[in-house]
């Protein structure tokens, strides 16, 4: 790898934000106005994705799992920086197929790349993006605004992520393993929705039940879930299959508390924020015990 | 490596700013006003700092890599992000000394710590930062504002870099290996000079000669040094000596180009922007051939 060579090939055509100056300079200049939110993720080979993936689904990852945290603090996505460490084994095919993933998408979600870095690196294929976002209203939906007594909301199903990793390791070529490798996120809708109706907001990927209780957390009250409403990718009546889905990680979905008197359009209630500590889970009217492990404990 | 722990125990008390909020959420708020800009910089283990070093030191070389860029532009730093990937071998009391590092240059600059990520990694330590700067003037100083017949200067001396690190192999408790470890930068004096009278400024962090013909590149001119007036690290008479000090890397000077008629404090003439394309070098008023190479090219 010859880093500048790569750069000026690979790098800069994805670069079309005046501010960054075709990356001809030592820093890139923000577009900032209105409250600006920033966000950082970083995936590594062998931990966030597996080393058999095709480099285009990583790039389209790196992308999603910083751009599901800015949608929902109910803003909209502007400019990323991206740090790659490439290994030194790797082809220039490979490099190619990543920066194709990584402009499909930014592309697609109106993400300006602005800045960063590629150093080379004895290991595992490290990437890391930066990730800015406008907010919608004065400034980010936070964890914290939940009080007892709203509703506990989230769009789209759970479970996708574990569905998706097993597949991904017994049947590569599956819809699945694909949802896997490209998790679904929310649009530029939900995080309109984010802004205009939720008191507390979140991006659901360690677990629904770890998040839900960390949501209640920040909140200073508690939180209690009816499991029988909770969407899920695979359907079942079977309590032990329901609590595997909702306390998977990877999902991206946005878990938010509203007034319980609105109607927020494409969420789908689940529960409610409680006077009292802790979550509490109930299936079809039964207290059920939660689980040791309430999802991805890092 | 429990991840949540460490933040809780190693990087919380880091996190000041109150747009970060305490880390208990997705995203950070900027704190937006005047232009802001932005710079990343990765260090990997066995590329950027040596398995030896001591991690306090490797943390602060982390926050002066990333400085020195925002220093450059005529800014000031704002704030961080930081990603580390750490190897699952590395022990609690490393990290702790890495964040310890950190913790003493944010401190020192003024640099308010407002999110990150922190995952394993099976290989080396990766460290990636991502610092934001407040401009001292309308906007950076770019490397593309010089004009034919404008004085190229120098903060501070040259080759201090590759002095440092042939110390840090053979002579690692030295003093010039310590200047390898945590490099000295500029200050936010040197900056404000920037800001007051730079027309192109830029970090020199690759090697003197590369990054002179780089600003001089971007700003659509040439350059001619008289190597004479270069300050350096290791005084000497000895051409090729000196030709090695210009074209080592990791001195992280700034380097600007200024009207020629401008008593620039702090700041030493060494040459000047020409018409004629390409870099031009002298030594006591004798033509000298450039090396086949001018630096660390990436």
């Amino acid at each position: 790898m010859r880093e500048t060579d790569w750069i000026q090939r690979f790098i800069v055509p994805l670069v079309k934000a005046r501010g960054a100056d075709r990356l001809r300079d030592d820093v890139a200049l923000l577009s900032a106005d209105g409250p600006i939110i920033v966000t950082m993720d970083t995936l590594v080979e062998g931990v966030h994705f597996l080393a058999s993936d095709p480099l285009n689904t990583v790039g389209q990852k790196l992308v999603r799992v910083n751009l599901s945290d800015i949608l929902a603090k109910g803003a909209e996505p502007v400019e990323a920086l991206l740090s790659i460490s490439w290994p030194r084994g790797r082809s220039e095919t490979e490099f190619g197929a990543l920066m194709a993933g990584l402009e499909r998408d930014l592309d697609d979600f109106g993400i300006a790349l602005i800045g960063g870095d590629l150093v080379s690196i004895d290991g595992p294929l490290t990437l890391t993006l930066t990730l800015t976002g406008r907010c919608l209203m004065a400034g980010p939906v936070r964890r914290s605004g939940g009080r007892a007594g709203q509703a506990l909301l989230i769009n789209g199903k759970i479970g996708w992520g574990q569905i998706g990793l097993q597949a991904a390791k017994s049947d590569p070529a599956s819809e699945a393993a694909m949802r896997y490798r490209v998790p679904k996120i929310s649009s530029i809708f939900a995080a309109q929705v984010v802004a205009d109706f939720a008191r507390a907001s979140m991006d659901v990927s360690d677990g629904l039940l770890i998040d839900a209780a960390r949501l209640a957390e920040a909140s200073k009250c508690g939180v209690t879930i009816a499991l029988e409403q909770v969407p899920l990718a695979a359907e079942t009546d079977d309590l032990a299959e329901i609590l595997v889905q909702c306390t998977a990680g990877d999902d991206y979905r946005i878990l938010i508390s509203a007034e319980p008197d609105q109607n927020v359009p494409g969420f789908t209630k689940i529960g409610q924020l409680t006077e009292s500590q802790g979550l509490q889970l109930a299936y079809n009217g039964n207290s059920v015990n939660p689980p040791s492990t309430l999802g991805f404990e890092h």
